[in-house]
């Protein structure tokens, strides 16, 4: 008999900006090389250095309503006047073949995940800071956004702390270090879940046909 | 505010005999020396060198019974004509002081302690041998039974290894080295699951008050 494949898990990273998220991500994509990171779609324009197909699909306005309506988006939101969404395709063709994806998206999308067919195979984590006044330095650092950006961001991040209980997992990014391993714990104690090995099933078929074999 | 004491959680190390349970049990105690062992009571008489609030609590008959109908025993169940069960008294002492507790019980007592009124803080894994053959061999090579008795535990082993999909997690113990790391890997994200960690509530409360003077 064929060994049923495993399906890929959907693991959900959300945080306020500044908290560490992009770091812990990239961290873990290269932890893990079989990890496949959804690529979301967007209509705000690029970013000097922004790569269309590496850090966003970036997509007209109508191209993007089109996805929505064609059903090809398995989240979308609406953020400060832009759209964002993860495209299905990719997502299903992944975890298909066996591989986790890794989500980098807001509580609007987490939710719309969590809540989708495929809520079985989701895993969600929300990164806290350690303190506001850390995510505030941690942004000011940064050096990239004006004074009135910053504080929309801030503005931002407290709704999106809001939202911290509707995840499966809630780490503390005091220490990227202890913090990163905790992701990768979490990751690897999820894969190990019963319910997601379909290798176990044959297994047990296997001690089963050895029982009955010394019986006779 | 006083900080909300996590409560412990209630892990089931479930296996037929040989799987290398007890070793893994074990292994686990030692590297965490928070861990609290629930030793179980039994009507069956203690073999040579067992120590009684050790391995087992030596109880008689009427006094197992005594016990189970004063609702002291978390679970229970007769084997091989004689009762084991899990006192509840240390166990609830353990986990309202926010230690875990490790129980090495068969099938019947997992499926009582997953549906008893704590099951919210139960986290359960079953070990399977990786074949019937090494699970023998193990069993021979232990030299302390007879012939009969690996015949009676192997059939009690093919009824144990049944229940196998009863549980959170499954591993197979075809290296004790990987499977002890897995075992360690389980309990340190059960850990961080956010409905288990109370300290999280205070935390959000500090952001959001923090986010509050920054608008004052």
């Amino acid at each position: 008999m064929k060994p049923v494949k495993r399906r890929g898990l959907l693991i959900i990273l959300s945080s306020p900006s500044g908290a560490g998220k992009s770091t812990l991500a990239r961290r873990l994509m290269q932890w893990d090389e079989t990890l496949s990171f959804s690529v979301s779609a967007t209509t705000r324009p690029p970013r000097p250095g922004e790569v269309d197909g590496r850090e966003y699909y970036f997509r007209s306005r109508p191209e993007f309503l089109a996805m929505v309506e064609a059903g090809e988006m398995l989240e979308h939101a609406e953020v400060f006047g832009n759209f964002y969404g993860s495209p299905k395709g990719p997502v299903e063709a992944a975890i298909a073949d066996g591989r986790d994806v890794l989500f980098d998206i807001d509580w609007q999308g987490g939710q719309q995940v969590t809540n989708s067919a495929l809520k079985d195979a989701v895993v969600s984590i929300f990164i806290l800071p350690p303190s506001i006044a850390e995510l505030e330095r941690r942004l000011n650092t940064r050096g990239q956004d004006s004074p009135g950006v910053i504080a929309a961001r801030m503005s931002k991040s407290q709704a999106e702390i809001s939202h911290w209980a509707e995840y499966d997992y809630v780490l503390i990014n005091d220490d990227l270090d202890t913090c990163d391993a905790a992701l990768k714990t979490i990751l690897m104690a999820e894969r190990l879940k019963r319910n997601r090995r379909p290798d176990l099933v044959g297994h047990v078929r296997n001690l089963n046909t050895e029982f009955e074999g010394l019986k006779t």
